[in-house]
């Protein structure tokens, strides 16, 4: 046995970019996700909680010729098993457990999936190596009827956790259609990807940036010169086309795409599969107030086969620093048809959705749907530690009759701390007895909240009438304190 | 950029000792985890979840002289953070995030917490290296009152999953009890442990068995001589007389302890505990039906200071090989007082319980609580492909009546296909819509539970009269599935 020398304290702290989640930060997500849950059950959705640990071979991130597995993933050597890893997100995963269960589970598979992941990446403010991630997919369908079932779900969802209706738009375009513009573009394989992140920039540059970038070059804000593509205006029309094909309906926004795919076979297929999921989504009433067709979507260019979609909050908030934004984007998803043929060689449709769990979390606070600060339980306080079992039968009274309630458990001595306590823990409450109230069969009973109150506003002659501490016949602690809790 | 080599497929396999959760595993131990937060909730036990990723250094793991960290947890390093590991426990990571929130914490700080941990051990049948485990403990109470209210809320939260009063028996017992016997008998240093062995061995060998084992020794049942303690009589005496105190009442048995510990101070201190813990709990109504000062309760020798106490289920269940024997331990616990003083240098009394999720999830799988298999959705069948919508518009009218439904998303050709899928869904009721239905605006539902009991036995009389498929008005589907389903 190694002998152990004397250590220094070690230091209380996470490692960098991990994070502790205290209360109702842990409730909140809790609630929201079971919310969520409840949808995709409904919608036919199975779950499923994969290992957190995958091979890194089954994750597909292993480099051949490098020693250690590339940066990205949290990654170490196991003695049975190589290299292994923290999983990165839920899709990978499902690509394996589908290709490993394949023969014991329906086809289509519907499945939903929440948990943790993990990304070997430098942490930031706000950037965590450890996040939820919450998915929906569909294996095994080619139909865009999956796809559409998924927007009409992330529709239902939202508002089921407590966005209304009108706060959100879900945008969908479909990736052959950019595939067909490319085609008719004409552009060179090298200048291809220059094309791709040009486009990328419509939302922060417009229509005449993204007609600069894709020409000579333009100045940008700073000062400084951004090299163009260098296409002609000819080449750069059918991509102008394409991002400004929005119209004032489906039909109209299909129309232009039509024209900007030109004669391309595959960009045909995508308008083509726009157009089936518009009339499936408007046959159940999914309409343009909440499902739209909108190009300028162009999410994960490299990952996904055919329809994307986006889901953005429309409501204003203030940024950090005080201007107002639309909150943005808080889930996205699409058509990847290639994931399970690593593993079996057959190729394999799906389709699926990402909420983001921190963002919905967060919107759903700024709208004021959870989080609403949820008082602490009511506590009792302990005068005559003697007295212990009688202050827990209190507890247990107020817990009986469904009131969160705890006994101090602290050392009593100091009575002040018992308040200072109970202020720290939010309580609404506090139940004070001692000798001379249990000789009299009595009970105090403190109401914090007004006593906050009154503290603040303490000349005001509404409060006069008002006492923050009443005594009651023990009998009756029960009925007053949820008189007071307002139950 | 590294070079890709083509590869093999990669294996689709969770590594060894890993594995994934499908469907209604999630969802029931989902729902049992929600059960058991309401209750720590209204008993003011306030949500953590912690990092998974600690430092090894935080988790304690770390021998300094050698390389790497030892067996037991899974661990790497990281460029900038040195050695980190995923928890093995939630008690080591409460200590961390105690020491290092505690000027924000109340004191007391009561908390739970839920989820995975991860061992680097050896996988075996039944033994994975992920699990889930649910804690509750109070950090800062050096009143045994918080160990009592321990005990009562895990006798409230087994009753709350579904575990029914008599069928539990929640087992307390105190480590200065034990401490004070040895005490007494005066052994020498070097058969401490010795002694601790063989105390822990008494559930299996019983009262003669001890008593041989710390004389000169006992042949035990496959016929190897096992070497004793090398204990006279009366040294061993106090040992068996601490194991055999259990009397008839809590009175008894502590005057057996009391007896036991002789004038130990230590174990008089630990015979006092328990009776202040079995007075409070009685005075809370929880009799020895629910639990029971009991002895032979020796669990985690080394690492608890005080009280500890394990809940056991008491019915009976069939073993593997058809034996009737005892459902046994889901949950233990007890005090604990060194353990934030790693960080912080001051000692920190905590008490707290570990409840076995897998055991008690399977627990109420054999009660029949959860789990009762599910009923798959409705699947609404596709024989006309050009009519997505209209099925969609299906299930979306029974969704919004509650009922979990799906529109069949697979290449609708072969309809046998489509009822094999239900069938693989477990779906209790399929609708049907061809063209003929969609002329006569009429829609059919099949009964596939009836269907398959009229399958069964078909030769009874009873089932004549009910079809298990009928044509009914498409207005009606909502309506007549319900039915169908006893709703």
């Amino acid at each position: 046995m190694a002998k152990t020398k004397k250590q220094p304290r070690p230091k209380a702290q996470t490692p960098k970019g991990f994070r502790d989640y205290f209360g109702a930060e842990v409730r909140d997500r809790a609630l929201m996700l079971e919310r969520i849950a409840a949808v995709y059950h409904r919608y036919g959705f199975d779950a499923l909680e994969s290992s957190a640990v995958e091979t890194v071979e089954a994750l597909g991130k292993f480099l051949p010729d490098v020693d250690r597995p590339n940066e990205g993933v949290f990654a170490w050597e196991d003695d049975a098993e190589g290299w292994v890893a923290l999983r990165y997100d839920l899709t990978a995963p499902l690509a394996r457990v589908y290709a490993q269960h394949r023969n014991d589970l329906p086809l289509p598979y519907r499945r939903y999936a929440m948990g943790p992941v993990w990304r070997n990446e430098k942490p930031g403010p706000g950037r965590f190596r450890q996040f939820y991630q919450c998915d929906a997919d569909t294996v095994g369908a080619a139909s865009v009827a999956a796809d559409a079932e998924i927007c009409a779900m992330l529709a239902d969802t939202l508002e089921e956790v407590g966005i209304p209706r009108g706060d959100y738009l879900i945008r969908v375009n479909n990736r052959k259609v950019l595939n067909g513009v490319l085609e008719v573009m004409d552009v060179a394989e090298d200048q291809r990807d220059a094309v791709l992140r040009t486009i990328d920039k419509f939302d922060k540059v417009g229509e005449a940036g993204v007609r600069e970038l894709l020409g000579k070059g333009r100045l940008d804000a700073s000062g400084a010169y951004i090299d163009g593509v260098g296409l002609s205006e000819a080449q750069a029309a059918p991509v102008l086309a394409f991002l400004t094909s929005k119209g004032a309906d489906a039909e109209a926004t299909l129309a232009n795409l039509a024209e900007a795919v030109g004669g391309s076979q595959i960009g045909a297929d995508g308008v083509g599969e726009l157009r089936e999921m518009a009339d499936l989504l408007a046959a159940q009433g999914y309409g343009p107030d909440r499902i739209v067709i909108d190009p300028s979507v162009v999410r994960g260019l490299g990952y996904y086969t055919g329809p994307v979609f986006e889901a953005e909050l429309t409501f204003d908030i203030l940024d950090e620093k005080g201007r107002k934004r639309q909150f943005g984007s808080v889930a996205g998803g699409g058509r990847y048809d290639d994931l399970v043929k690593r593993f079996t060689g057959q190729e394999v449709p799906a389709t699926g959705v990402s909420i983001g769990v921190d963002r919905l979390l967060a919107a759903l606070r700024e709208k004021g749907r959870v989080g609403a600060e949820a008082p602490g339980p009511v506590v009792v306080t302990v005068m005559d530690r003697a007295r212990m079992a009688e202050y827990q039968q209190m507890v247990a009274e107020l817990r009986g009759a469904g009131i969160r309630a705890e006994v101090y458990l602290g050392n009593p001595k100091n009575f002040g701390n018992q308040l200072k306590y109970a202020d720290k823990r939010g309580s609404p409450v506090a139940v004070i007895a001692g000798a001379d109230e249990f000789d009299a069969g009595k009970v105090q009973i403190k109401d914090l909240v007004l006593g906050a109150q009154i503290a603040e506003n303490a000349t005001l002659e509404e409060w006069k009438d008002r006492p923050s501490q009443v005594e009651v016949p023990r009998a009756d602690l029960v009925a007053r304190v949820r008189e007071m809790l307002g139950q």
